[in-house]
């Protein structure tokens, strides 16, 4: 915990107070990277306006907002085309640095502090572009809905916008974190009659069968390969597979776990090390698709404030995936739990 | 030249007097594998129904028909599926025998014959299950109309079934033979904006014109990599991108010339050699999506009398990829010529 200076926002930035930020795999991950140094964490997170720079018209003083790790400034290409998030001036920040002018808005005695994601929410204030923040409803609750900020939202449109789930068909979904839970939730409410939950982790079975799980496969368990498991059981594959770990291994086995004809693989997981998937050819000549996601497709600012409308009239579920809330200052708790694969979400409370 | 023994069709088997057949790259690799000997090459046919086995009630003798290397049932879950064209009961057949009884229908003195791709058309007569022939009207030309058996089916039916190529969207084809070609008249057909033809043959350059590539490109013309060129032309990359030669660096190319967001890339190429494909995930991540194309999506009997009738209404062009037409006896010629790429299609015409 260190005492940091957070600027005023600029142009077309806000500051946010924040009020909850649940921790998601991706900080731990780049925070094991130790790729820029030193930066402040966290993407998933709710918050208050607190103040907004020149020309922000959208956002006032008070306004419940989420963060969003990849922005949309509704006007490039990309924003305009009704077919992508991939937003080409506010997509996926790398350098921790505002979109702006290229420097931070934290720092420690004149010192820069470095920016997360375009987030930076374990900080009581941040600072984010106005494209990076959406408007939410006030009646929802704020230590909640941060979830919908990017892993249970993430999950939901792989299978609702990226893979388009359709009534009774058979899904896989390899990893049974946030992500996985929340692509069998999806699945679920799609009406799939098989969810197949893999995970290396025994725990995860029966947690798993309350998002909708139907068969849950330890890899462990057996000799017999999982694409070959599923295969069998199946009649021939499912009809939809999701890689939810980051593993490229386990894309390619994802697609050989999907059936030829129709089979679609859909890959969420960013993997920590070898980022090359390999493939055979046939897999995909005998009918097979391989499609990406990211944020499950949604745009943040256009489709964000429905979900979190879906969450409140009780149509979809976030309060299963919290595991342990716990105040600010204990936040290395969340990381430790995170590590060892002890939690879903820890969603981390700053003080009011 | 050798005299063959074609015995009588068996139980839900046509024999067929074959008209016309034209040769695809697939015979030429097909033969050059040498994997099962001695066999009648030929799949791109057309010809006139002989003789019905016991059971057959869909033709009579007399009827026009084209030879398919994949069958359909029409019973099958894949059959029934509407979404997919690989025939659970008379898919890709590899090993050069009939489907009922694993046995040959041609031999000499005895000595059976291998069949090819469950159609051998190579041969004054073939035996075909019935599931692998579609009657077609009878006022279209067979001397014609055999190339929608394979080759310009599978071009148009992944631009059209597969990619489902939108009006005024960027098209970068690798590979112009008769594939690719066609994949470029079924995105012209559409209306795209930009078609970008990539072949190492310098001379495709004009000849793909007619088809309606807009722009050539040939790899050896400069040191800058493919999918660079294609990104800074198309500002992004390719809507859409298609593999046509059958090579697995190239499908990577392909995928990396497609545009973030909605970027597209469809696999028609059978590789002779390394038949695993790499990718780096985030091509995925990032929007795109691969998908691989068999006889460009067609289920042959709902779908190919339809586009025999296209080409009699002069809606799609056949006549163009005709760069050759010789007698049965100078099939060696057109072996030659294929090897040489120095054709699009050689028609061989049986004796009559
Ligand atoms: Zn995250
Ligand atoms: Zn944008
Ligand atoms: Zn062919
Ligand atoms: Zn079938």
């Amino acid at each position: 915990m260190e005492q940091v200076e957070v600027s005023p926002p600029q142009p077309m930035e806000i500051r946010i107070k924040v009020v909850s930020t649940s921790l998601c795999r991706s900080d731990v991950t780049a925070w094991q990277s130790h790729a820029i140094f030193p930066r402040i964490f966290g993407h998933e997170a709710s918050g208050i306006v607190e103040s907004v720079g020149e020309g922000v018209t959208e956002f006032e003083e008070g306004d419940h907002v989420l963060t969003v790790f990849i922005g949309e400034c509704m006007k490039c290409r990309h924003c305009t085309s009704g077919k992508s998030n991939i937003c080409e001036v506010l997509g996926l920040e790398r350098r921790g640095v505002m979109h702006s002018d290229q420097k931070t808005r934290f720092s420690i005695n004149g010192k820069p502090i470095y920016h997360y994601c375009a987030v930076s929410s374990f900080s009581e204030y941040t600072v984010v572009h106005s494209g990076c923040a959406v408007k939410v409803s006030s009646l929802a609750p704020l230590e909640k809905i941060c979830l919908l900020s990017c892993g249970v939202a993430a999950g939901l449109g792989a299978a609702w916008n990226v893979a388009d789930i359709s009534k009774g068909s058979t899904v896989a979904i390899f990893g049974l974190g946030t992500v996985g839970l929340s692509v069998a939730q999806g699945a679920k409410l799609r009406g799939a009659s098989r969810i197949i939950g893999v995970d290396t982790n025994p725990e995860k079975g029966e947690k798993a069968k309350a998002f909708g799980v139907t068969e849950f496969l330890n890899p462990n368990d057996s000799d017999e390969p999982l694409q070959q498991i599923i295969k069998r059981i199946t009649d021939g594959g499912a009809d939809y597979s999701f890689e939810c770990i980051g593993d490229t291994g386990m894309m390619t086995t994802a697609l050989q776990s999907c059936c030829d004809g129709w089979g679609l693989t859909v890959t969420l997981g960013v993997p920590k090390e070898k980022p090359e998937m390999k493939a055979h050819y046939g897999l995909f000549i005998t009918g097979r698709t391989l499609k990406g996601s990211l944020f499950g497709g949604w745009r943040p600012k256009s489709d964000l404030p429905s979900l979190v409308d879906m969450y409140t009239k009780k149509e979809i579920e976030i309060d299963e995936f919290i595991t342990h809330n716990m105040p600010f200052e204990d936040i290395n708790k969340a990381f430790d739990l995170m590590k060892e694969g002890r939690c879903l979400r820890c969603v981390i409370h700053m003080p009011k």
